[in-house]
């Protein structure tokens, strides 16, 4: 009997196409599910990750796996495997055989007919591979992959903070993100067993001709981040390289992970005035506290009526290049509801940010928005994880594998 | 001050248009959240409630409220707000004002921009509701609205069981159906509190000319299920009326919600037969056992080399009209993932149905299902409600008022 590791490690190293039933239904479909002026399907191959700079799609299910195995060989097998399933799944196709006699199906089979939905799979590596005596991985560890510190106010729960490896699967429709964590959940089985998982809806990567969209409190969220066309900032702030990271992370970037509940009735209960304080800006519109239009320049010293236009303590101030040595970080992260919670609904942001070093990057901006954020009244961090995630793998080859080079 | 419920309650009645901020961006964006050939829009306003015969939208965001007040006087004017509310939110505009000087907004903001995206808003009232010396509306209680069984296997959860009050929102935008969620709760404070709610994806309904969406679990979900075009079938299985229901619920339905958790890590590990032998359907073409094509009609009496094609304790048969009596149930239900659930993805289903009379269609269908389905072994039924769904309301009515009469 193959494994359905071995299978697909296989399957992927010999490029095999589409297999039963998922072909026809996948071509028909794709359109479906792509928006207008969109390509279906997001290659899997390539130099950077797909995921990053990619256009936000509407839908996440997020993944962090821990490794059980203590073999390197078999973190190694596992990355292997994870890429070549996920190349299958990002080109719409089901990642082994449906059909299999008297062993399970290989592929669970829910997207049959979907198309691929514009699905990315992003791979990362969490700092306790690194640690001295477990896989022997201890000199390759990047600097920049450091344990984040606790924050102030933190309250992180450790079941959903941290994780060996991380799996962010975004598609245009949450069965196909959905399919992509349930399959390679299987297939990192016995090697891995995931720790925690998450799905989140919207967009915060702002992207040419599309609104900007917005938070579950609100307001806008992502007027001033990075846009994905915009190489000269990726290649600043957004991909690893030289002199700070190894050159198996050359192309790659550092992912770092929160979930921040919101404590909407607390949120709620304030004035319009008090939540664009809060942020900064204006709530309907997006502009910057005294100015007229979403993407004005924020003006951090302008004075209006005898005092600052944008608090002291704004939200956008604190996470301002200006404030933060003129430091950028990319988020791409996703609200999420969860139920009820004090009373109203319950529910956050999935908060997703990739950069070039965190060090210079989210922990100072971090370090100053715990401490002095108006947000933080209305906000609980709950979760938290920090990854490597590596360049992007040429076909043949697999995320990851510089690390063993 | 004016409360919240008071406004909504005042600006519906008045008819009163859209508000500050929200009627540009509502037209401009509307039509990019519709599916092609449908219209971004569901009337609130009509004979039935919308969201019954509504051809189903891709997200759900099912609440439950209890209510805590003892006035019947607040009851109805809850409901009367209920309604005004849901008859704003559905055409895309606000609950209320955004700017509303020193006091909270009144509606909170995150769909400025976004539409109505199809957002159907179907109330329902609890059993709980009649219990007599709580509203003095025990001789009004509907006959078919019975408190459901303990069913054979049940292992419900009261804390996401139950409710006085129903609101199903369904959009086919995740945050319009959360938003509108988010904001009946703070309409309903303080005369009710949310009990619990769950948010889903996908579509059971099938409706012409779009594919039939598969579950979690791999397989078409709702082949044979009523189709939203059948005005007989829903005439004799959906809608209330005389004998058996009493004259205010005349047109209404009532619903059936079930928590239903799928254990994938079990389903994954049985064969391809082994889980279409359980459904008595093909996995991949969704034909009946026995049968070639997916609308091919269901033969139980079929034998295959001396066996039943469909077996005896085939999901498809028990759930079968053959097998109860002729009758059938409208299925409206979604998928839902929930983080981790024993080593696999979480996850399940949302099962939500219309009828005519529980008594005669989910109670009996139900009984048989909880004591012999196959797909046992693989469920876990964690939550349960019971709601009757009044009529629609006329313009300057609401949902219910008939209770009152």
């Amino acid at each position: 009997m193959t494994t359905r590791r071995e299978f697909i490690a296989r399957a992927g190293a010999a490029g095999l196409g589409a297999t039963l039933g998922a072909g026809a239904g996948a071509a028909e479909a794709a359109d479906a599910n792509a928006p207008a002026g969109r390509p279906a399907s997001v290659p899997f191959y390539g130099t950077h990750q797909a995921g990053i700079a990619t256009p936000t799609q509407e839908h996440v299910h997020f993944l962090a796996l821990d490794v059980v195995s203590d073999s390197v060989g078999d973190l190694r097998a596992l990355l292997a495997a994870l890429s070549a399933a996920a190349a299958r799944l990002t080109s719409g196709e089901p990642v082994g055989p449906l059909r299999t006699g008297v062993d399970p199906p290989v592929d669970t089979g829910e997207t049959v007919g979907l198309g691929p939905a514009r699905l990315t799979v992003t791979v990362g590596l969490g700092p306790a591979l690194f640690k001295p005596g477990r896989f022997g991985l201890e000199s390759r560890r990047p600097a920049p992959l450091v344990d984040l510190p606790t924050f102030s106010g933190d309250s992180l729960q450790p079941g959903i903070s941290n994780g060996d490896i991380a799996i962010q699967a975004c598609a245009e429709d949450p069965q196909v993100a959905f399919h992509a964590v349930h399959n390679l959940i299987r297939l990192a089985s016995p090697a891995a067993v995931p720790r925690w998982s998450l799905a989140g809806f919207g967009r915060t990567l702002n992207t040419r001709g599309r609104p900007t969209p917005r938070n579950i409190l609100g307001f806008k969220e992502g007027t001033a981040n990075i846009v994905a066309h915009d190489q000269a900032a990726f290649d600043r702030f957004v991909w690893a390289g030289a002199p700070e990271s190894p050159a198996w992370m050359n192309g790659g970037s550092y992912m770092v992970v929160r979930r921040i509940q919101i404590l909407l009735d607390h949120w709620d209960s304030v004035s319009l005035d008090q939540q664009e304080r809060t942020f900064g800006r204006h709530k309907l519109s997006g502009a910057p506290l005294g100015e007229r239009h979403e993407f004005d320049p924020i003006d951090l010293n302008k004075v209006v009526d005898g005092r600052p236009a944008i608090s002291r303590l704004a939200h956008i101030r604190l996470a301002s290049p200006a404030y933060n040595d003129g430091e950028r970080i990319l988020r791409r992260g996703y609200s999420y509801t969860d139920g009820i919670y004090d009373g109203a609904a319950g529910g956050g942001q999935l908060f997703i940010c990739f950069q070039r070093d965190p060090r210079a990057q989210f922990i100072p901006m971090q370090t100053k928005l715990a401490r002095g954020d108006l947000l933080n009244e209305h906000t609980e961090h709950i979760g938290s994880a920090i990854f490597a995630c590596p360049p992007g793998a040429g076909r043949g080859g697999f995320v990851g594998e510089g690390l063993f080079a």
